[in-house]
């Protein structure tokens, strides 16, 4: 899963147990030299790591993550990393596959980890668009539904499915080609650590010893236990959501009252195994938001109608309450985002400065044994051997330039066609700067494991909306320029994250480039489908009280409003209390880095603190499930915990998340469920009963 | 527990998995002599057996249990074996008491297992009088709200704690003094096994050896974590209940139509827990029931509505469907307890004859060394000593034959003054024969591990009824009868029990009878108190509809029309239909007889299976599922699932069993539930949308 989703959730990789754990695999297996372990297994020339049965697998995992991650941006926008599950699917399928080949006589070539590398990088790619193409911010942030949520109701382009695959097609690419010529200084050179990358290399290098193959096998087994009962529950479910506010979905479990203010277990699989996978403060931090502004400002606020805001104004306008909603999130994601954006940058110049000053660029030491100071002076075996396979494979960088400019061209040319608020000029300009900011994207995610992506895209919405102006479109014009900033940056990271898989896995840089375009062209297929199956199926996505609020595509729009109109629309107070969380959001990070680490892990994350804001804590509440849950295992059993966790959250995200594909499909067909579970309260329910006699 | 109730479930014993468990225990302890393990440890005096501690944890104990067995009486009237957990609670009651009082230095007493034993017979005496009264059956069989529902309403007698303290305690004691000067003979002489009383001796011995307490003290904990699981459920479900249809005990798992038809799983921790305990044969039996009658018959006699019955009755009418879900149950039950009664009856009088041609009656030989066929002629230490220990302490003929008589001409000349029905002539009758079925119940009992309690009573129902006649009321006159009978054949048969668990722990018969004697009183207070808080507390008991049917309450007041009345009142084709049924019952048993072991369980048990006849299946899908579990924790992990399976299952019950007593508080105390989880199918739901909007 590529590393700008985890930029949404705003954590800080010391805190990603997750890493730390393969980190910690990565040390015990480094001192035993992973390559002598794999020095009699031959390693396939690039073009053999690419098989067929790669990219069938891959499509496959693909369709399965498209659902998972469309769903998740549609629900809250909370995306947590799911590499382990793309490593641990992928292995299981092609190994499940070469068994099968095996027993009836077929199997040609043995699956070796470069051709998993490959999955796992396809996989990445595909299902990356499904994020980076915005479903559930700035592309959907254009539609009229959610237009009309906001006080610019003109500005708005519908999603079809023709003009999203164009529109991603003639932008996904770009970032690849932008950051190619650089491997080798960012992989080799520098150094860099790309922890989510280390970690996937790491779980793919261990799946391929004879105990790791075991230990996969069992979590294999785990994952699919947690798959099939988490699918199984959403089926049940199902069946009693007959109508709104039906179903499992709306169970007041901590009473009518905390209902009313969003506060209930919502039982969704999904959010309960986000909770596991995600590091316990993240889950505190949404936790404790959901808390201030449900449980504390909105009442608060509500008791100030008719003087801070009128009362006559529909639930969903920007000038009540759900202003409020929408604007002091909207502070406090740009507050961190400002600070983490001049933090990564700082760190980035620093870093670099570093390196110049202490060597010469070299680029023409064709292996290792150079001085970097990230690097002992004494070569290991491994290194030795990554860096002379890793410089085997050569890309040219006339391919990759030429690839940029062609792709460029092209997309400048047609671009404009499709959002004709968007001038050409508009597109150049970007497309000039875009490499530098790729480079600096991949240079931080290599750094601190943390992708700008959607913070570059929010720059956009607001550079190109001023540019633009109001009268020009500069709403959708923001928009669209975010999506071609978002999409250029994030692609550039995840490539160079695979670089740096692929280095320590001993695949080939070149299978991983293509590996990356063809699965980049697939995304650009199926999570235009997904979406649309999506949008199709369920007719109040987007809604505010929906099972599909796409939280994130309001934000981005009153974003790229704001930046258009000023603060002009906003209700009474409102600007005061944005400025007072932009400026907390931006303290509480100075807080949190500068408190020890011992500290760090009691300061909530101001980016997500701020997701309920706008849709309630109850995806807060199972998110602390989910903690609660990983929490007494690691009392009880740490080790079967750390072995086991991430594959039971994985089946359990992975079951509901497939469960999407039935339920739209269902709801295409147009079969209804059959019964509505309801809650009402004594009152109304004596009300009700005298009316009819419903049941039986 | 006592073991009349088991034979309301019909259950062979052979198919006790328990008792088998723990036989298995007693021949491996038998091996190494028990006794000897306990050669060390002095036997304190019958006087020290009895102390205050012990009645004090008896009467705490009591309490919860008779909740326990209250609720199982009023909802479905299946109520399993309870001696273990009596068991398990007393020790862990009296063990924490002891430890706290060795650490304060304050303790004069161990711990023995005479006290064991002695607070074992108490809570069996005392909660089997919640059984015994009738308080689903017979007894609340006369009241107004039961006789409403049956074509007599003019015969009732309501419950009143005043009455009925006074009609159990004139009945109760009866039973006691009419079998104690067979004791000897019963277990000494004829070596009688009492299968259930056996094994809570072994478990109680087993509780006092170090490796014994230490598995008892880890089941102690198991039942403490279900208990408060179980507890806490009871206490959320609580919540959702605000009016009629409303909870997880509606919630349609199966779908609304399955649920009109009471298939669904009502979420009852209480009927999972039984399940477990239940043989497997047991939960099938019903599940088959349920299946045949409310899956197949009554859904195809609705279908005659207008033809073999009036479409304008009331849905309670015995003269509608009402009257065949009766009636057939009725025909069922008395067809199985025909059967067992002959069958017990005629092994009863083959034994007896078998004892008394093999050897006069040794009642003067002091010491063991007889030659009876059950008895090997080498006599064991632990037999010698045991014997010797349960002749020490005499309870002179004297004083027995002189209680009973004494008490009898109480209750004679009292009982008349209760219920005007009843001749004193009637009585009088009863006495004289009573010593003999009371004898021959605990004799049958020791054979067997089978009390026929119920079904004297629902003989002495026929008998007295048709001698009273209608017109002179007649109906109440043959419930009062079978309390009577009840009552004295069912102590009679658990004090037998006691003495056998007595003798195999060297617990005195004085030590037994007296703690008997203790625990009948207390049962006379607090059954009918328990009972009165759940009278008082939910005003809906005994109606077909609600949480507390109380179905042997109207099958009882029907069996005793039916003694008065004759088939007259029965629709059309519904004496057809029990004839069928009460020769099937009787056949099935007969075929079960003759099958071999390896059939017999697969072969339903008519008892059982006429319980869902009248209420419905759902309990039976609770019951399934606590199967299920069980058998999917045997296919685990059997080692744990026979150790700990009990435990579990008793900590679900007791917890459920004991939110009763908070929850009818709470009913009195007029706070209700605030919210209705109610179920509505598509359709009904729009209209009531239409109607109101009652989120939020």
């Amino acid at each position: 899963m590529p590393q700008h989703e985890r930029e949404e959730n705003g954590y800080d990789p010391k805190d990603d147990r997750n890493v730390n754990h393969d980190n910690g695999k990565l040390k015990e297996l480094g001192e035993l030299s992973v390559e002598r372990l794999f020095e009699n297994q031959e390693v396939p020339s690039w073009r053999k790591q690419l098989t067929v049965r790669a990219f069938v697998v891959s499509f496959v995992v693909s369709i399965l993550f498209s659902f998972i991650v469309m769903k998740l941006n549609l629900t809250t926008g909370i995306i947590p990393s799911l590499n382990v599950s793309a490593g641990l699917l992928g292995f299981f399928f092609v190994k499940t596959w070469t068994k099968l080949l095996r027993k009836s006589g077929l199997l040609k070539q043995p699956f070796t980890r470069q051709e998993n590398t490959v999955i796992q990088t396809c996989v990445v790619a595909s299902s990356g668009i499904a994020f980076s193409g915005g479903f559930g911010s700035y592309l959907f942030g254009m539609s009229k539904r959610i237009a009309k949520q906001s006080t610019n109701t003109h500005d708005f382009k519908n999603p079809s499915l023709v003009w999203i695959i164009g529109f991603l097609f003639v932008v996904s690419f770009l970032g690849l080609f932008s950051v190619v010529p650089l491997r080798k200084i960012m992989v080799i050179d520098f150094r860099l650590t790309y922890p989510s990358g280390t970690a996937t290399a790491y779980l793919i290098n261990s799946f391929h010893t004879p105990q790791g193959a075991k230990l996969a096998k069992k979590q294999v087994r785990e994952l699919g236990k947690f798959f099939t009962f988490s699918f199984l529950w959403s089926f049940f479910q199902w069946f009693y959501t007959a109508g709104d506010h039906c179903g499992f979905a709306s169970f007041p479990s901590l009473g009518l009252k905390a209902y009313k203010y969003k506060f209930y277990f919502d039982f969704s699989a999904t959010y309960v195994g986000v909770g596991m996978i995600c590091p316990y403060i993240i889950n505190i931090s949404v936790l404790v938001g959901g808390i201030l502004s449900w449980g504390l400002m909105w009442p608060l606020i509500e008791k100030r109608k008719g003087d801070w805001y009128s009362t006559d104004l529909p639930e969903t306008s920007l000038h009540g309450l759900q202003g409020y909603k929408v604007f002091i999130s909207i502070a406090m994601i740009l507050g961190d985002g400002l600070y983490n954006f001049v933090k990564v940058l700082s760190l980035t110049i620093i870093g670099l400065s570093h390196q110049f000053r202490q060597k010469d660029v070299s680029s023409d030491l064709p292996t290792a044994g150079h001085s970097s100071d990230h690097v002992s002076s004494q070569v290991s075996y491994d290194d030795k051997r990554r860096t002379q396979l890793f410089l085997k494979d050569q890309i040219p960088a006339w391919f990759s330039i030429g690839g940029y400019v062609a792709i460029a061209a092209i997309s400048t040319a047609t671009l404009p066609h499709i959002f004709h608020q968007l001038k050409w000029y508009y597109i150049l300009v970007m497309y000039i700067f875009a490499p530098i900011l790729a480079f600096c994207n991949a240079y931080g995610n290599g750094l601190t494991d943390w992708s700008l992506a959607s913070t570059y895209g929010k720059l956009a919405i607001f550079i190109i909306g001023a540019w633009a102006g109001a009268s020009h479109g500069g709403v959708l014009a923001g928009l669209a320029a975010c999506g071609v900033m978002m999409n250029i940056v994030s692609t550039a990271s995840d490539l160079m994250q695979d670089f740096k898989t692929g280095y320590l896995t001993l695949a080939s840089p070149r299978s991983m480039f293509v590996s990356q375009l063809i699965g980049t062209a697939m995304g650009c297929i199926i999570s235009p489908c997904v979406f649309w199956l999506f949008y199709k199926a369920f007719d109040d996505i987007g809604l505010p009280e929906s099972q599909y609020p796409a939280p994130n595509a309001v934000v981005y729009r009153n974003m790229a409003l704001l930046g258009v109109q000023g603060f002009s629309s906003l209700p009474r107070n409102c600007l005061l209390l944005c400025c007072v969380f932009f400026g907390a959001a931006i303290l509480i990070n100075f807080i949190r880095d500068l408190a020890g680490k011992k500290w760090q892990q009691f300061i909530p994350i101001p980016m997500a603190m701020a997701i309920p804001f706008y849709i309630g804590s109850y995806f807060a509440i199972d998110m602390c499930v989910g903690s609660l849950i990983l929490f007494v295992w690691e009392k009880i059993n740490r080790a079967k915990a750390d072995a086991f966790g991430h594959a039971v959250a994985s089946g359990l995200i992975c079951g509901d998340g497939i469960w999407a594909l039935p339920a739209s499909i269902l709801a295409l067909a147009g079969i209804k469920p059959p019964i509505c579970m309801n809650f009402l309260s004594r009152g109304a329910n004596i009300t009700v009963h005298n009316f009819s006699t419903p049941q039986g």
